[in-house]
């Protein structure tokens, strides 16, 4: 489990934090200071609790709806807390930068948002994250909160990782908290829900890479060393080490490095551990996600890292588009911009998801969250 | 007048630009790939066309309505191409990186945009920008296309600059074209929206820090050098010098040095050109804009230069909401994201816009372009 790193509270200008150039006050207070002007920028969508802190819809809890929580380590704005809103979460709960929210703020969180429906907790796969969902989901249900817990587990970059047992939770999360989100607002029972989502996750795959580095406050340094001609292909939300490092590329052949090894990825099995409402015990289920196929139709999410431009992204996209017309992919819809950051970190991700009409309805309704907002 | 700078088409990993390390291509193709992304994202809401390049609604012309053209340099993303859309631009011309579009653009757009109802230029004040505008507003008028040109000049930052005299536009410009654009949508005629627009200019002001340079593809270097512990205060959108450089400062004492010389400055005269459709002829308009005063409402946008992520964007407005709150002036409305960049510059800006009843209307309507959506 990752704990949080404390700190003293430095402030810019004094000692070694002064090459540190950021939009912040005291260290100490980054996240909160954060969370304090999203609160003041959207109070009729979201409200911010503090100690344990938390974000939920402005209208939490909503009666009858199944509610959606997520989280996770800050530094990846505007992922999860900027998309709470109508149409995504209910709650978020977000950590110190980069280290695990802890158990505490995901029950105050579920107590928070439960409308008598239940609540979904989705959850990226790091084991800090992991671990404290499952004591959040064991104290919820012993409060009467019918509870369910899915993994996202999507980045083909590695198998394992640091802090991380299989596959890192990347960029399909975004994309199961809009789907499975709309179909919460629609109707969908908890089971439904939990269902839902477990196939977004079966259905998506990822792959990130990285220009830069970057510097967690706290740290005041960058968290790895990039030459002045290099890249991270396969790199981490966290920094964490890929597949390899790589003199710079063209933006055509880091497009393919990362979409090949989406579309060409092999069948993925694993075990996960889901919540048993009826039993009130963890159980395993065997997943195998198979790969994409040609006659496949898309959603395509091209994702800057945090300091990458989103011009830029449209030029990865153009070559996204013609690597997946030669797989025999169609992408039909699409998503691009800076989602799940990594602090100022440049590069980019890929993540490709096989659509089905659910999906797609899904996909399509309406959603009002600082973060993501159309049709609303 | 900005002549397009020329260079070799360099791969990267080349001589001297292996260690720019962008999501680009050759050189001479990134305005280029962006756009044929751009166009391959966006087919329900965009078109693209290529020598001369332009942007226009996918819908285009829309007859009976006043079509809106706004350009620029590229590497200001998604200003301008990304602003085209239902409730928006009717077009946009994007010349090379940080340089003019060139008068044919501009012609050739406005001929494929008007409806008969006429064509508004917003154009933001740069002298190769207010000069290519107003040969194609000539350009336009002699072939029958009722014409109007509003100039943005919004930067409280400094008095002249390298490549404007004046006062530069920078994030009015966004906000501008929100407003305009709902009301060109809803029936508003041609001088109607230049009232309208003129005035938006006139209540909004802005100012911009630089936390990084960024580099433009074709020179392969920072635009200017900036020290490990140093910022610059009130930057131009294409790295122009400002006001001065700092040391490092905090968020809260960054947000102070913007927002004070916003809401401190004083009324600002100058004398702009418009056209007249009536005389075919340009005459000349002195026009004040009145200092902000306490009670009133306004448009608060903190912009992200590109490189800076939304969390830290946060940190500025939530001490932003605290000083304005100090003068008696109340934020109705926000924007806070990457909207006016530049290239991957770190830093930010503030545009504060006085705000009346016309303008919470047009800018509380249904929007849905690619860099801004709501309502649709």
């Amino acid at each position: 489990m990752l704990t949080v790193r404390k700190s003293a509270s430095l402030n810019l200008g004094e000692g070694v934090n002064n090459k540190m150039k950021k939009l912040i006050n005291a260290i100490d207070d980054v996240v909160k200071e954060q969370l304090e002007g999203m609160a003041a920028a959207h109070p009729d969508v979201l409200t911010v609790h503090y100690e344990p802190n938390f974000v939920v819809r402005a209208d939490a809890p909503v009666q009858g709806k199944v509610a959606l929580v997520s989280g996770g380590g800050s530094g990846h704005e505007p992922m999860h807390g900027g998309f709470v809103g109508m149409g995504m979460l209910d709650g978020a709960c977000p950590g110190e930068v980069f280290t695990s929210p802890t158990p505490d703020q995901m029950y105050e969180c579920a107590k928070a948002v439960d409308g008598g429906a239940g609540v979904l907790f989705l959850v990226k796969n790091y084991t800090g994250d992991v671990l404290n969902f499952e004591t959040a989901a064991e104290l919820a249900f012993a409060d009467g909160i019918k509870v369910q817990s899915i993994l996202i587990d999507d980045d083909v970059a590695v198998k394992d990782s640091l802090y991380t047992a299989g596959r890192r939770g990347v960029g399909t999360t975004v994309l199961a908290e809009k789907i499975v989100g709309a179909a919460a607002e629609a109707g969908y029972s908890l089971e439904q829900c939990a269902d839902l989502c477990r196939k977004v996750n079966q259905y998506g795959r990822s792959m990130g890479m990285a220009i830069t580095s970057c510097i967690v406050p706290a740290a005041g340094k960058p968290t790895f060393d990039l030459g002045d001609d290099e890249i991270e292909i396969g790199i981490g939300i966290h920094g964490e080490p890929g597949q390899k490092r790589a003199k710079m590329m063209t933006a055509d052949e880091i497009t393919e490095a990362l979409a090949l090894e989406i579309i060409d990825d092999g069948p993925y099995s694993r075990t996960v551990r889901e919540w048993d409402n009826a039993s009130g015990e963890w159980v395993e289920k065997d997943l195998v996600d198979e790969p994409f196929q040609s006659g496949d139709e898309v959603i395509a999410f091209v994702n800057s890292m945090g300091g990458t431009p989103v011009a830029e992204l449209y030029a990865v996209y153009r070559k996204l588009v013609e690597i997946c017309e030669g797989k025999g992919i169609k992408i039909v819809r699409n998503l691009i911009g800076p989602y799940i950051t990594s602090l100022e970190m440049q590069g980019c991700s890929i993540t490709l998801l096989k659509a089905d009409e659910e999906i797609l309805k899904f996909w399509d309704a309406p959603v009002n969250t600082p973060g993501l907002r159309w049709g609303a």
